[in-house]
């Protein structure tokens, strides 16, 4: 797979239309704010690295829709632009901190001409789009030490090349794993309701010739149950400092299934993914999503129309439950809080 | 909801077509054995305590395609018969128990001609249709004892009206609580991948005036963190001398869960529902279903046409787990074996 989740030319962020996979392959065309923002709200792109990536380059088409030279009205429009893209998705703190980092480029350069600043805030989207296939990188190499030849390992959701630029942060410790010769299996939970590891992750994997067998979320209890499941291996949407980490629905689930089962389970996340004002998970506001996702799937109606339904998009498991943070810049172990504010500062 | 699931009148048996809930409400008509297996087969009758009744109906309608008055022949085919219907579905033993107990007549009637066996087997059948409407409600009786006013409880899969005769298991639970007029809420696990909680819990707890909240398996666990389950409840499909239960995929889950998080975890079923020629949980065999029930949604692909599948569709909680076992006779607690073959004797 040669083509990026995002990229970004001539004015306009590519973005691989993840709602169609795996059946149909399609590259969203954005070349105005407001279609990136659908395209974020309605997960055209998802993934937390992915978001922020694409937010980066969503200032860049907000800061296009500018016209004229005066500085002040321009950063006034830079800031409404970047609190619009934050409405997009509120778990994902990736979002908030590229948008922070992009307004940051015009602190630095309170002196700076509109056509002056546009291009300090190309270059800044860029160098977070790079930065982020470096780390990606980096976490692969890195977490892929942790895989044993014939282990049998376990992911939810899609933490892979379609939730980054183009390599991943679970799925990179996979494709570092196959990259270093290892021979290792993948069991991928489908993750209702919107089926992320049924579409996204076992399409990726498949297509980079990792074995891959897919389940429903409910039959990962009886795989480890069996012994057939060696390790977990999951992303991450935010992470407090004590190293509470908020993640696919699901997750918390698999945490503590591994903790019973005595596997160990791991996070892969770059340090944009820590949010240095949360200081515990309860302070992660959690998405809740609407009915449909769940009482539909397609045009079909699965459930009765009046029946409630509770949709949180995300949960949050205890540092306790976590063995590892796979970062960049290392594996952390636990206590946690200390490292990730030493890792912070 | 005054249609029972199953019904037997004018040599028919009549099913609600449970493949097409919650849209469709439609009566399928059982006139031969082949359409009867067929209809257990691809779960339009599902459930163990309503598998074991159409079975016993099912030997009924073969019976009735027996011509002639030779006994001996008749006998051979009605072992014929039970050996067919049950290899429609391989982890309920209330199926092989109903097959045995129809067997069992004409053991009893060494010396009767065919037409006076066809009339004793039809008796047996409804016997065994109407000590599952009996059953049902004692579980339910001994049930609702658990659940306090203001619980919040959780079940899986269909242990309903709609896996019994009229009535339900863990569903027939909440159902004597609300007759008991004692105030309560349940949560239905949408119950992958064939929806039985979307499609047929949440429809008959809706239509019974319980306030039902739907979600998918995945989101349980968040609930339990959050301290809003008080009491889970799931039926069996076949248990174990020692008490460990096999049921619905996911449900092994879910007792893991409700143990970290000191949620008492209930299997309600009937003493037809136990096994006495197996030991412990490892020995009962685990149904393993199709990959298309993984990889499509309707007509739709959901998931790469090559990925590999794996879909149990049943788990087996170990009897550790199990807070206790409610049955028509009464609440079994721990140690379970002794007190299982006891009631088995």
């Amino acid at each position: 797979m040669t083509i990026p989740t995002i990229s970004w030319s001539n004015g306009c962020v590519k973005l691989i239309d993840q709602t169609l996979l795996p059946t149909k392959f399609k590259i969203l065309y954005c070349r105005d704010l407001k279609t990136l923002w659908h395209a974020i709200k309605r997960l055209s792109v998802r993934g937390a690295p992915a978001i922020g990536v694409a937010a980066g380059f969503g200032v860049l088409l907000g800061a296009k829709e500018f016209k004229g030279n005066n500085t002040l009205q321009f950063r006034r429009h830079i800031k409404n632009i970047c609190q619009y893209l934050g409405t997009s998705r509120p778990t994902a703190v990736n979002l908030f901190n590229v948008l922070h980092d992009m307004q940051q480029v015009l602190d630095e350069y309170p002196e700076d001409s509109v056509a002056a600043l546009k291009i300090k805030l190309e270059k800044k989207a860029v160098a977070i789009y790079e930065l982020d296939r470096r780390t990606c990188r980096q976490m692969g190499a890195f977490g892929s030490t942790l895989i044993k030849d014939g282990d049998n390992c376990l992911t939810v959701c899609n933490a892979g090349a379609l939730a980054t630029v183009d390599y991943g942060t679970a799925l990179g410790v996979f494709y570092a794993a196959k990259s270093a010769k290892k021979k290792f299996k993948v069991f991928a939970c489908e993750t209702r309701p919107l089926l992320q590891g049924a579409r996204l992750t076992s399409w990726e994997l498949l297509n980079r010739g990792i074995d891959t067998t897919l389940i429903c979320d409910n039959m990962a209890a009886t795989l480890m149950k069996q012994k057939r499941i060696d390790a977990i291996f999951t992303g991450a949407d935010r992470i407090a400092l004590n190293g509470d980490a908020a993640n696919k629905i699901g997750t918390y689930s698999l945490a503590v299934l591994a903790k019973h089962h005595n596997i160990p389970f791991y996070i892969v996340a770059p340090l944009s993914t820590f949010d240095k004002k949360t200081k515990t998970g309860g302070g992660i506001p959690i998405e809740e999503r609407g009915r449909d996702e769940v009482v539909f799937w397609g045009n079909r109606q699965t459930a009765p129309a009046k029946v409630k339904v509770y949709n949180p998009a995300f949960d949050v498991t205890d540092n306790s439950l976590i063995s590892a943070i796979i970062t960049e810049v290392g594996i952390i172990k636990r206590p946690y809080t200390t490292k990730i504010k030493k890792l912070l500062r």
